[in-house]
């Protein structure tokens, strides 16, 4: 039995988002910005894409930017906020936990002179609502939070980074990376009160290579990426048609949240049910707080590290992650900064699930767990 | 009849190019940073298409960074290079005939306070050799150089930057935008003197959505779009597979180069024998030099705006471009630089040709040309 539940890693490509990738690869393959048939035919299913992701964010098409993955929304959101908004503040907020996206622009700003502000996180991974509202001041220029954290699913109060910038009559921009909840929980950046928005493709059965950036109507913020001008000024680069189609097809395919939440919930806490109850106590802890995002479930198998869990695993037709597997190989920051002790930290596993996860597959996977657990801690 | 002349806006994929990103999307599309065997599929998958890759460029594997497009690599180039070594100096070399993903790069490092000197061209697009050395000094930190231009097809004595660093003693990188040249002609950073060179999948029959930045071996930039670290560090993101396995697969399926350049340049010459004589005299001027590519092809029919020469022919199935898909709208800045009389300029059309155009395209193609003069030239 195969059983795949590294989806917030990447997920597999639904076979909406593989036709609709394919067609654009052998039919509608023109340059967008082309002024004759082949281009328009490009340039007509950009706008079509552009219309889906515009209705599933509840937004406005001239609202949505393609870029090339979550990194390159990210990115731009960040320094393209930064620099419009420079003149006004030089301190931007952002939390502990953030992806390396996110925390690595920031690192790069400290060095250009910027005061970033990181609040940190509970035990369950959730920034405090006072903390955000102590940190913004009228030269916050930038608010980054992420809605859904990728190591242990952690939900952040993000519609109290609106009030804290209203509060502090501040001119910051609030950017809420939701390449994890996309898909999954509703985004709707005008009810989260976000002025920018990243969504991947790959993370909702989309292909690689391409992400999105909600920019609200009326924001500025300046390109990061520079050339042809496409993508209104935002994002240059000949637009990434196939991947494009493919992410807007996988839009539409995801379906109905609430039913997908349901059936996730039911794996992640029937997984969580087996895993206690077929194992000796304290033999198994979960890492994610209960108000977590079903579709992640971090937990770790004290005395067992994680790299040999996940191989013993793997070879059994089960794919997990240790940490992200955008840090493989370092010990992970998210669980460091909820002040998980070590011996928890090295021994944890993270699982992810999709819509497309089945019962079967939790049963089969809690009991190589417990498997791995009974001949792994004998030695 | 449909002729496809646009090749230097995009190509349409290869039906290699196409299984290769079908068989990333459906069979190999794990998460290549994932550390288990879903992972290692795409992980092999990318270091194959790696190797591919550099044995194109005559390089090692380690030297070549895929990026989301061509003006990603342009971008990383200049702005990782400029970042490697601003301490060294302030000084960088252009032309005035770069593709947009440079020029406005150079706009922002100069708003950043860096000195850019763009080098002018000659009647046929070239810059001068002696321009070039003599621009040059100790506090050059980069010079970037495209191979071949996108207008017009001319060549650059990109060699001639090597000697000049040298002779100056400058610690300048050198880079060179080789978008269109590569699949054209041989695009070997080594014997080229180039630090740093760009190409792009989708003006060779791959799929948009990818390009590659060769870095030598031994150079440092520091990365731009920053975050999980793929891509050594260079280029964070997680690998757009699909793309990556097209572009490889289009570089391979590229064939002879040699041959496919004397296929083309037969085509070329033919269809300017054919423009010249089917019109009368002064009808048609050829705006590219005959030491140009002969993969692009700019000429004017004077009195004819290129817009309705675009839409007359576009009617027959004849698709070319005005200026570049990059800058539709506005008057050529590359024509303007080669000082061609705004008469010609506005009534400039660009043929640029693949190694799957015919001469039966050809003969119909001078013959729609030769149609729309006859019939526009009356009213």
């Amino acid at each position: 039995m195969e059983c795949y539940l590294d989806n917030s890693a990447t997920t597999k490509p639904c076979s909406e988002a593989v036709d609709a990738a394919m067609d654009a690869l052998t039919n509608r393959w023109g340059n967008p910005s082309s002024l004759h048939s082949v281009g328009d035919s490009a340039n007509d299913l950009l706008t079509e894409c552009r219309k889906t992701a515009a209705k599933h964010l509840k937004a406005s098409p001239d609202e949505v930017i393609f870029t090339g993955c979550g990194t390159d929304s990210n990115n731009l959101a960040i320094f393209g906020a930064v620099r419009a908004l420079k003149r006004r503040g030089n301190r931007i907020i952002t939390t502990d936990i953030e992806h390396p996206s996110v925390e690595l622009p920031m690192q790069r700003l400290e060095e250009d002179g910027f005061e970033v502000v990181r609040l940190p996180v509970d035990k369950d991974g959730r920034i405090s609502v006072t903390d955000l509202k102590n940190a913004v001041n009228k030269k916050t220029i930038l608010i980054s939070i992420m809605y859904v954290n990728n190591e242990v699913g952690s939900i952040q109060p993000i519609k109290a980074a609106r009030a804290a910038v209203t509060k502090a009559a501040s001119p910051a921009l609030i950017h809420c990376d939701c390449v994890q909840a996309f898909g999954k929980l509703p985004v709707v950046p005008r009810q989260m009160g976000a002025d920018l928005v990243s969504a991947s493709g790959h993370k909702i059965h989309g292909p690689k290579g391409v992400g999105l950036l909600y920019v609200k109507k009326g924001i500025r913020i300046l390109p990061y990426l520079l050339g042809g001008g496409q993508e209104r000024g935002l994002r240059s680069g000949t637009e990434a048609m196939p991947n494009i189609a493919g992410f807007a097809a996988a839009m539409d395919a995801v379906g109905d949240l609430d039913q997908n939440y349901s059936h996730v919930k039911t794996l992640r806490d029937s997984l969580v049910e087996q895993l206690l109850a077929q194992n000796p106590e304290t033999s198994v802890v979960i890492n994610s707080g209960e108000d977590a995002l079903p579709y992640v479930l971090n937990f770790s198998a004290p005395g067992i590290p994680s790299e040999v869990m996940r191989n013993f695993l793997s070879e059994r037709g089960v794919y997990v992650s240790t940490g992200s597997a955008c840090s493989k190989g370092h010990r992970s920051r998210v669980l460091e900064e909820m002040k998980i002790p070590p011996e928890r930290i090295d021994s944890a596993v993270r699982v992810s699930f999709s819509r497309f996860n089945t019962q079967e597959e939790v049963d089969y996977t809690a009991q190589c767990v417990s498997d791995a657990i009974a001949t792994l801690r004998k030695h």
